[in-house]
C-alpha cells in the first residue's frame, strides 16, 4: 500500500532522497570486485574524508549506524578496558550498552536529558578517576536535539590521564554541522548513509585517526564482520571484505557529490538556517523547545508536547495530513516531538510541516496562529541565511 | 564512469536486478517506524518463510550475508562451546573462522575442495567425539560449485550425541534450490538479499527453528547489533531495532513476490535447467567441471581453467566483451572460473555468456566450437525443462 501523496518526511533519518539519488539507486547491479565499483568506493570515501577533515582511512561498512557504533567499539577496545561514556540521551545509552555487551567496564558521566555535556565536568571526571582507555561521546544527540560541544570535549579527553581514545558517534551530525576530524583530534567517528548524506540507510561510515589505527591492532574484543583490519586491507584494493550494499553506495556517491559541490561551509550554514526556521516556527506555535541555546541541534529540533496532548493521537493526525515527524524515545516517549531537518530538505518543506502543525494542533485544544508561525519560520530562515552570507 | 554496455553479470552474487526491483529501489524514502514499512517487513518475511518451509521467525537484518553468519553464531553459542565445522570450501572456512573469533572451540570435518560433505563421515565424527553444541554446514558452497546433501547431513546432526544445533549457511542456495527448514530440522539458516532473492545486497536473512529460539536465550557470546532477541521483539511490531536498509527491502519485497508467484517447485526446476545448460555449454567448450554429479550446484557452476590460461588475462578479455564471471577464491585463485546462474537469469544470457567464452578462449590458445557450445547449452536447458514438466 503506497501513500496517496508524497509524505513530508521530517523524521531525523532516514531522510528524503533527492531525485538523482533515487535514480542512482535504480542502476543495474555491478560486480563488487570490479573496477567500476572500486572507483565508486574510492571517490565516496575520499569525498567523505574531505568533508569531515579526515586524512586517514574512511571505511564504508554495510550496516546501520548502530553497526558502525559496534564496529568502533570492538575494533579499538579489549574486554576489561575502562571506558567512560559521556551520556546525554538515548544514543549515549546505546553506545555505553554496546561497550558493556562486549566486556568493557563502563563508567557513565551522565547529563540530564536535554542538556549538553559539560567539558568542565568531563575534566573533573578524568582527573579524579583511574585512566580510561576510551571516552565515548555522542556529537549530536538525536533523542533530545542537543549538539554537544565536541571540540571542547575531545580536547579534555586528550588532556586526561593516559590520553584516552576519543570515540565519537557522529551519526546524525556529520555532513551537516561543523566537524573536523584531524583538527579536533577525534580518534574514531561513525556516521550513516541515511542522515545528512542523503542516501538510503544501509551503509555505516567509520573514519579512523592514527591512534585508532594502532588501537585496532591491539584490540582484543571478538570481531569478524566488523573487523577494521579486513575493511582497511580490502579498501586499499577498492573493495570491501564482504558483499556490500552496492545500490546504497550508488546513492551515497551522489549524496557525497552534492555535498562536495556545495562545500562544507555552505552546507553547515544551510542546516543552521533550517534549524533556526524550525525553532522559530515551533515557538510561534507556542511550543517550548527542549535544548538550550547555543546547543540546539542543526539537524533535529525537539520540543515538549503541549500539556494534555497525547502523542500517538497527534502523530496519527499529522500522518493523515502527510507529515511524518518523530516522537520521543525511551523515557521521553510520549513527552516530546522531534523534527528532522538534515540532508535534502528545503525551507518550503519545513514551512509546510509547520503549517500542518498549525492546522492540526487546534484539534487537540491547542490554539495556533498559522500565519504567524509560517511567517516566523520564513523570517528566521532569511535572517540566518543573511547573517551567514 | 558507467560501462558502455549493460554487463552480462554472471558472478555468483550480487545477481542482476529485474526492472521492477530496480524501480522499487528508487521509491521515495519512508519512515521505518511507520505502517507502510511494517506491512512491507511482514509481507517479505512471511513470503520468505513460505518459500523455505519455515514456520518460525524470519528476521531481516541489515548487513551482508557474512553478517548473517556472524549473527547465527553469536546468538546461539557461548564461548568455549564445542562446535563442528563441516567444511567443503572457502565459505566453510569462513563459518569456522567466525565461530573461532567469538571463542568457540571449533573442530573441522574437512572434505577435499570440490567434493561434497559425506553424511557417513559426519556420523562417524559425531559418534567418536565429545558432544558438540552445534554443527556448522554450508548448504551450497559457492567457492567450489558444490551443493552438499543437506537433508542427510542435518539428519545425522540430530542423531549425534547431545543433539547439536544444525546451523546452516544457505546464502547462495536458498530460494533457488530445494530447502525445507521445518521438514529437514534445520535450526538456523541464513541467506542474503543479493542471491536468488533478486534484490541488491544489504539485507541478511535469518530463519530460526524452535530449538534455536531456546539457544538464543541461553547464548553468552557478546552481541548487540546482531542480537536476535532485539530483532525478534521489534519484528513482532513490524519494525527493526536499528534503521534498516529500507530501499534494499523495497527491492527484496518485489523479488520475494516474484518467487512466491512462480512457486518453489518451478523456481527449483528453472535453476536446475539453468545449471544443466551452463554445465553443458562449458563442457562443450572442453572445460572440465569441478563438482561431481549429483552434487553440482543449481546456482553456481565451477570449472577448471584450461591448462596454460592465466585467469586475470582471461577475465580482462571477457570483461572487455561485457561478460563478468568469477575466478577462484583462496587456494583456488587462478585455478578455476565460476559462472553464477541464480535469480533473475534467462537462458539467453547464459547462451550469450557461453558465446563470449567461445570467441575469447581461442585468443588464449584454446580451440572452441562456438556453434556446438551454444547448441549444447540450449539443448541441455530444453531437456532439463522437459524432464521437469
Amino acid at each position: 500500500m503506497m501513500p496517496a501523496m508524497e509524505q513530508n518526511l521530517r523524521i531525523p533519518g532516514p531522510t528524503p532522497l533527492p531525485d538523482d539519488v533515487r535514480a542512482a539507486q535504480a542502476a543495474a547491479m555491478i560486480d563488487h570486485r570490479g573496477t567500476e565499483f572500486a572507483e565508486m568506493l574510492r571517490e565516496t570515501s575520499h569525498g567523505i574524508g574531505s568533508l569531515i577533515g579526515a586524512s586517514g582511512d574512511v571505511l564504508l561498512l554495510t550496516g546501520s549506524g548502530t553497526g558502525g557504533m559496534e564496529a568502533a567499539i570492538v575494533n579499538t577496545l579489549s574486554p576489561g578496558d575502562r571506558v567512560l561514556s559521556v551520556n546525554t540521551g538515548g544514543f549515549g545509552d546505546r553506545f555505553a550498552a554496546i561497550a558493556t555487551a562486549f566486556g568493557a567496564q563502563v563508567d557513565s558521566l551522565a547529563f540530564e536529558w536535554g542538556t549538553p555535556a559539560d567539558p568542565a565536568r568531563l575534566r573533573e571526571q578524568l582527573a579524579t578517576h583511574d585512566p580510561y582507555a576510551a571516552v565515548l561521546i555522542t556529537h549530536n544527540e538525536t533523542s533530545t536535539g542537543v549538539t554537544n560541544p565536541l571540540q571542547a570535549l575531545v580536547a579534555e579527553v586528550h588532556r586526561g590521564p593516559g590520553d584516552p581514545l576519543a570515540i565519537v558517534d557522529g551519526i546524525s551530525g556529520l555532513g551537516a554541522i561543523p566537524f573536523e576530524m584531524d583538527a579536533w583530534g577525534v580518534d574514531v567517528v561513525v556516521s550513516a548513509s541515511q542522515k545528512a548524506w542523503m542516501a538510503s540507510p544501509g551503509i555505516a561510515i567509520a573514519a579512523l585517526g592514527p591512534r585508532a589505527q594502532e588501537a585496532v591492532q591491539a584490540a582484543r574484543m571478538p570481531r569478524f564482520y566488523w573487523d577494521f583490519r579486513q575493511a582497511s586491507n580490502w579498501s586499499a584494493k577498492g573493495q570491501t571484505p564482504w558483499t556490500p550494499a552496492v545500490s546504497v553506495l550508488f546513492g551515497l556517491r551522489v549524496g557525497v557529490q552534492r555535498l562536495v559541490a556545495e562545500g562544507p561551509a555552505r552546507t553547515w550554514a544551510r542546516h543552521a538556517a533550517l534549524a533556526a526556521a524550525t525553532e522559530a516556527g515551533l515557538e510561534a506555535l507556542g511550543l517550548r523547545l527542549v535544548a538550550p541555546l547555543p546547543y540546539r541541534s542543526g539537524t533535529v529540533t525537539a520540543a515538549w508536547l503541549p500539556e494534555g496532548v497525547e502523542w500517538s493521537a497527534l502523530n496519527a493526525a499529522l500522518r493523515g495530513r502527510g507529515l511524518a515527524i518523530a516522537g520521543g524515545q525511551g523515557k521521553w516517549a510520549g513527552r516530546i516531538l522531534r523534527f528532522g531537518h538534515m540532508g535534502a530538505v528545503a525551507l518550503d518543506e519545513l514551512t509546510a510541516a509547520i503549517e500542518v502543525m498549525s492546522t492540526t494542533l487546534p484539534d487537540f485544544g491547542v490554539s495556533a496562529d498559522a500565519a504567524a508561525a509560517s511567517a516566523a519560520t520564513r523570517d528566521a530562515y532569511r535572517s540566518a541565511t543573511e547573517a551567514a552570507a
